[in-house]
């Protein structure tokens, strides 16, 4: 039984344990076709009429995700959180616009417009990426199927990801902090799709080499590739970091920049082509779209309390992106090919 | 005849006097529906095959372009860049891909991904924005009609702009300044959709206030709100900067900060809901996408003579921004309103 | 009389407006020895034990400042704010280090550090800046002679300092704003030391070709150089903005990034050495040292409402560096240079 | 006998096997002092007028460090690179102005100032950091006492420092890697001052455990509190990458955002009172700081071929941080207070 760090995990040990989050999947997986999208509802309401506080990271920007720069500006999401293949972005993005047009008839008429979140990797490798096989209309699905106790692995956005040569995808851990003796959550959800073999390293334990032992002996083509002519690290990681602790926007890019030091302990080596990205936000305080008052009390931890907080992020990343490869069953997509499950090794 | 600065003009006064460059318009202009895109080729070959060094500044990030992430840290594009209405990105960007994989066989099989390039400003005042009429199919068309001598206002993504409650849209200028002796080019393409009437500067002139005064005896509502209630500053402004003279990303960058300066000479107050974005890229050098050698030579102009390509975006922004306005014609759009062209008063 | 923009002053039109804030000079000013300290005192009480929130911005980076690295990271200044020279940065430094130390026994004993910061201009036109005149112990003269009402124009670190060719240094300007009903103030102090003579615009008037013609029969041979040859833009402009409303560090940040369009509307034309960078600080709400609850509530203007703030601070910063000249009286220096008041030509 | 990694080392293994890089010291060392100046000399001809291409990267920013704001905006270092204690960096600072004007009578006169570049980290643990002990003329002794084979661990601004509750200081180490199938070195200096002894991971082994274990049976009371009361990590990191790869800033940049992944797999936390910051510069291409021609040719690896640095770095970063450690010998400080050298006991 996988056990990081030192913190306790919440109840699901999961993102979902932040109150009030939820994620849903849309999955395609037949023969060539191994892709999805992965959507995060931040809260139970109107996201667009009550925003969260939030930012972003980029730990490498070899990645064509959509929304980060209003997100810099403003400090605030204000839709779901959606993640997908490198291609599906913009069919994403406008799924996403149509949706919060449908849920505020005043969007574009009366007040602004809507800043969509889409993040991605490239499932080429086993998904035919170049099909295009998203739609806008797959968003909503998404959407409804968003649940507390949510799928883990090959599955969604996930669905057709890599992650040291084996199969990878969906993610997710969490922690539990004290603050001022409350209890507090920090979630971390992972899109993993990076990783060489060679160098997986799970809780300080050389696992990779060992797999690569193991691989020596399989017939396996695309294996025996992992295994002889490791790939340069071209993949890319998605992370997405939930909490209640009360934090303002700068703290929470403080947190989205623990991140690395998670991925540096799987074995991360941050390749030119890795697109490494993060997004935080805190559910302590909904900020309102339609001002009321001109000005608002917003809860920030103190900046001396910080560091459990911080370790609560590199602690639940690690054990997120090792998750991701634990849940995620063999796949076989395009031209036949078979990323192996790392429970076929263990 | 307006003429704004000292340095000289590039023969077409335009952003495509950098040799290479083309502009290419798609207007939807019927009615409620007053939108479009707007496409820059940065040259006549293969983007993707052959990139060009470039970079991009926020001056206000209210915005919801792609495709900055990757331009931030590699340092490069690798597609045409277009500019259209907020809520059409993702089905631009998704038309962008599709171009770019039809002319590329090998992205997303045997080579990586490619990093569409899409910037907007909300043309919801003239425009049914909400009926989502942009459609992938229609960035060819823009595409295929790129030109050296392209057409100015309200035009293409320009088609439903307001620029200081005046018609706005596309405008571009250039100017021509001396490297070691040679004649270099920088050109500004911008879409204006910012500022109210009440600032509007020409060339230090307080000409919004006249025009205020003009306006006064007009029946137009849509006009007459522009001078009794002059709206916060909502609008957005996109800037693309070409140019020929060599430069490495770093000075890109600092091309671009220095077209807020352009702007404010307009009377821009840079409010809180405007998205201005600027994307700067240099033909004076090709970064082979196949890596032929593992160290390239880059020409790069010395900090010390920058001085000038510095003025020129300086005043080419100012002028690229007034011709914005000078070449759009009244429109009448969404629930009949009219936005009139600024040469109806002078 | 000077009147920029719409917004009322405060009553001194200056930054000490804001409640708490206070301003000292320390001046060395005999034949070619004319530089200077001023330093700004954010509040009455002990700035390390109750530390204020603040954000800064690079306009331009061609500059030696020290303290903005951490303000970056935690929002917060703990200490008073100096200006200087260009190599005068390390004494002041060290100089507010000894300062905080000797206010603040804990320090470096049973708490952490302390962060001083310092901005400069090159005032090596009219001052020996080689000579390194300025001591360790100039620091406490300036705190101890910290005063609401203050001299502006050559004195302090603005001794030494030119601006559009002619005498510059310290000016200040304030402007008052309505949020929630009440009244709140926005002060921005400027060290001004940039601008090239014939770029030089009053409110809209071309005022620098003005006083280029009436030099014309002038026989000063600097005065001649700064009409027939018109240096680069070598100069810097340290701006820093003071208010009572109440932000969190990213609105600063964005209040501190107004400033290049009120410098713009003077003439300035950000060239390649310029050292031209924005700190900004709010007195609403005190952040103190010591922890005594790990959730703090601080109070925040809603994005919605700060147009009028961003409005105030371009207003400010405009005549700021205005009064910077009209304040500073002709001064000879280094070499039997004279450099005059803008007052002997208007 | 240490080994981290795959690629080889340089003869050396140490910064200095980057050719014209040298390292001297400055050394305080006597009962409560215990502090001292490291200067990194990046070529062995005047920086000043020949600059190198930098960069700078920022990890954690509760830090004091002078010379940051001009290399991000010009790319360039133009004086030697200095480390020191918290309290010292103004001192220092005035120390390397004072000996580049007296190495370059042109500077202040002729042409414009320069930069000095001063890193810090706390190690009032041992010194006496208060008393301020540092002076301007200790700086041009660490500089004249250069070397290519230089000391590691308790020494010059490594005297007082602590890592992993350990004594740190000094470290350094290189790799040699392939492009275009010529060797070029990878070197990185730490100034290594943070970690708590229970995360400290030598090549994946939880050493820090161990040695916890062992301390046990020890008297010393700092070393019990180092077991019994984790610190927060208080501590700081500087990383000096230099290399001789040809490479553009923003390349240097991506180099400085690898040292967090060779940090992390050391133990790293990234705690919030942390002021860890990287510096890199290339040896490859000379600056001119007298323009000959307005165009250079700059040679730039193809980002393509750029993991191979990545790695190297990373690498280097971790084995130079175990170095600074295994080279610091104990040291008995302010207060009687004695901090181990991690060789007793292993």
């Amino acid at each position: 039984m996988l056990k990081i760090g030192n913190l306790p995990t919440g109840s699901l040990n999961a993102i979902t344990d932040v109150n009030g989050v939820r994620v849903g999947h849309f999955t395609l997986s037949e023969n060539a076709i191994q892709t999805g999208i992965t959507v995060i509802l931040p809260h139970e309401g109107n996201i667009f009429k009550e925003k969260l506080v939030a930012a972003s990271h980029i730990i490498n920007g070899f990645g064509k995700s959509i929304g980060l720069v209003q997100v810099d500006e403003l400090g605030t999401i204000e839709s779901p959180i959606a993640l997908t293949n490198t291609f599906a972005v913009g069919r994403v993005a406008t799924g996403l616009i149509q949706h919060m047009l449908d849920q505020n008839p005043e969007i574009g008429l009366s007040t602004g417009t809507i800043n969509p979140l889409v993040f991605e990797c490239n499932d080429g490798l086993l998904n035919d990426i170049r099909g295009l096989h998203i739609k806008e209309m797959h968003v909503p699905l998404a959407i409804e199927n968003a649940q507390v106790d949510f799928e883990q692995g090959a599955v969604g956005a996930g669905t057709g990801m890599c992650t040291f040569s084996l199969k990878g995808g969906i993610g997710s851990s969490s922690r539990v902090v004290k603050i001022d003796d409350r209890d507090f959550t920090v979630g971390v959800l992972i899109l993993s799709n990076f990783g060489r073999l060679s160098t997986l390293t799970i809780d300080g334990e050389k696992t990779g080499e060992h797999i690569s032992g193991q691989i020596e002996k399989e017939s396996s083509e695309l294996m025996q590739n992992a295994r002889t002519a490791p790939d340069k690290e071209k993949g890319s990681m998605i992370a997405v970091i939930a909490t209640d602790v009360p934090m303002n926007d700068r703290q929470l890019k403080r947190l989205c920049k623990r991140v690395p030091a998670g991925m540096a302990r799987t074995g991360a080596y941050f390749g030119n082509g890795s697109g490494d990205i993060v997004l935080s936000f805190s559910t302590a305080t909904k900020i309102p779209h339609d001002m009321t008052s001109q000005v608002l009390m917003i809860p920030q931890i103190h900046e001396n309390a910080i560091d459990t907080v911080f370790s609560a992020v590199i602690e639940a990343t690690e054990e997120a992106i090792l998750k991701s490869m634990f849940h995620a069953k063999t796949v076989k997509g395009r031209k036949e090919r078979v990323v192996k499950s790392i429970t076929e090794y263990l």
